[in-house]
């Protein structure tokens, strides 16, 4: 029976690392970084570069990439975009190139260089990302980006969501800490943005970004868009 | 108002480390150091060693020092105990001195030394320790030893059990690896051994020990002893 383990921050890699060796990742960066970058490969982007800092985001042509990200909740200035999901529109980025600055996010997929595949999970990709995964005999590790290495319950509520999904498809859990995440989903599922009220991230980001946003990136399953990440780009896959 | 933070595993320990400095830890290795180091310091033993190996245990006088530690689920050849906390009745450890192995519970007391206070975390002391934690103005973290570095259901529940108790006494969560901690005791409480009956240990456990171990484990507030750990030394206090 192919299984599923849960990485619940970075932290946690080292224990991992030789495992994900040939098997299959999910990196899981809920706000907002996993989300936005679904969303810019679901609008028709070709090509997305994540980095983890200004400087390489800097290092790329501006006159070939579109650069996105933020510094505390402000875009940078000369960026095309922030880091919203919803700036990332098929007018704003079909057919073109860009590179991303996120780095809870890029750190958690560079970990993952080592796996057979890595894939960016989101809500937005729930279904769709289990269907593809389900595609492949290997085992599945759900790599939650945290937030500077801390555990957040917005990427485990998502591992929790992924577990019930790879179950239905006849996956088991194989840790404590998936077991942990399936419980919290279903503690959360009923009203998602609710339950996420206390979380300590959501509680920072409402405090500097639109409601909206968070919204956005608690929709389920509204893009059939897999993504995944080679040698260090973003690309689509499709079921 | 103080504040609660949860490590789920020594893995995430190093973000925590700082912050420890003069202020209060709670170890938590459920099966069972810290369940046996409670019942020790309860019946009456008078100065406890935790060590992480056998060569640091054979390293004590064994003409004063009883000898408690197993290996692969079987008490070493010439020491006194193994590890189940149902040895370490009255008659075997009054007035005795006494070294106990445990990989786990060791490494997270040793990490820990740099707090004000260094307290053992049980079920059977939880209330008598969360009054004790609360006449000290420090915040608390609450320490999961976990199973070689991997998160645990077991000491998370505590953890949310502890959270449950020092919330009670005005303080409140500052993670949240304390509020996942806490739904979980939440989704546990009406029927804790039922509810880890699925937990990835407590499988292992079951196929190497009694029954009646678990239930040893599981046990609520049956003691007001409260087991602090300092130079190396674990020690009775009292409320």
């Amino acid at each position: 029976m192919k299984k599923i383990y849960t990485i619940v921050s970075p932290q946690m890699f080292p224990l991992f690392q030789e495992s994900t060796i040939g098997n299959q990742v999910v990196v899981i960066d809920i706000l907002r970084a996993t989300t936005s970058m679904v969303m810019m490969l679901e609008n028709g982007a070709i090509e997305v570069y994540p980095v983890a800092n200004l400087d390489e985001a800097l290092a790329f042509d501006e006159s070939v990439y579109l650069r996105a990200g933020e510094r505390n909740g402000l875009k940078v200035e000369g960026f095309t975009f922030g880091n919203s999901p919803q700036e990332f529109t098929k007018d704003a980025v079909e057919g073109k190139k860009l590179v991303i600055t996120t780095t809870n996010g890029t750190r958690a997929l560079k970990l993952s260089e080592g796996a057979a595949r890595v894939l960016v999970g989101a809500f937005l990709n729930l279904n769709a990302t289990a269907k593809f995964l389900n595609q492949s005999d290997n085992d599945v590790f759900l790599f939650c980006a945290g937030w500077k290495g801390h555990f957040n319950l917005e990427d485990t509520v998502f591992a929790g969501a992924m577990c019930e999904q790879l179950i239905s498809l006849g996956y088991s859990m194989d840790d404590d800490a998936s077991r942990a995440a399936k419980l919290i989903w279903d503690c959360a599922k009923s009203d998602l943005a609710r339950f996420l009220e206390s979380a300590s991230h959501v509680h920072r980001f409402r405090s500097i970004h639109a409601e909206s946003d968070l919204a956005a990136c608690l929709k389920i399953d509204t893009s059939n868009s897999i993504v995944s990440y080679q040698n260090g780009i973003l690309v689509l896959n499709r079921l």
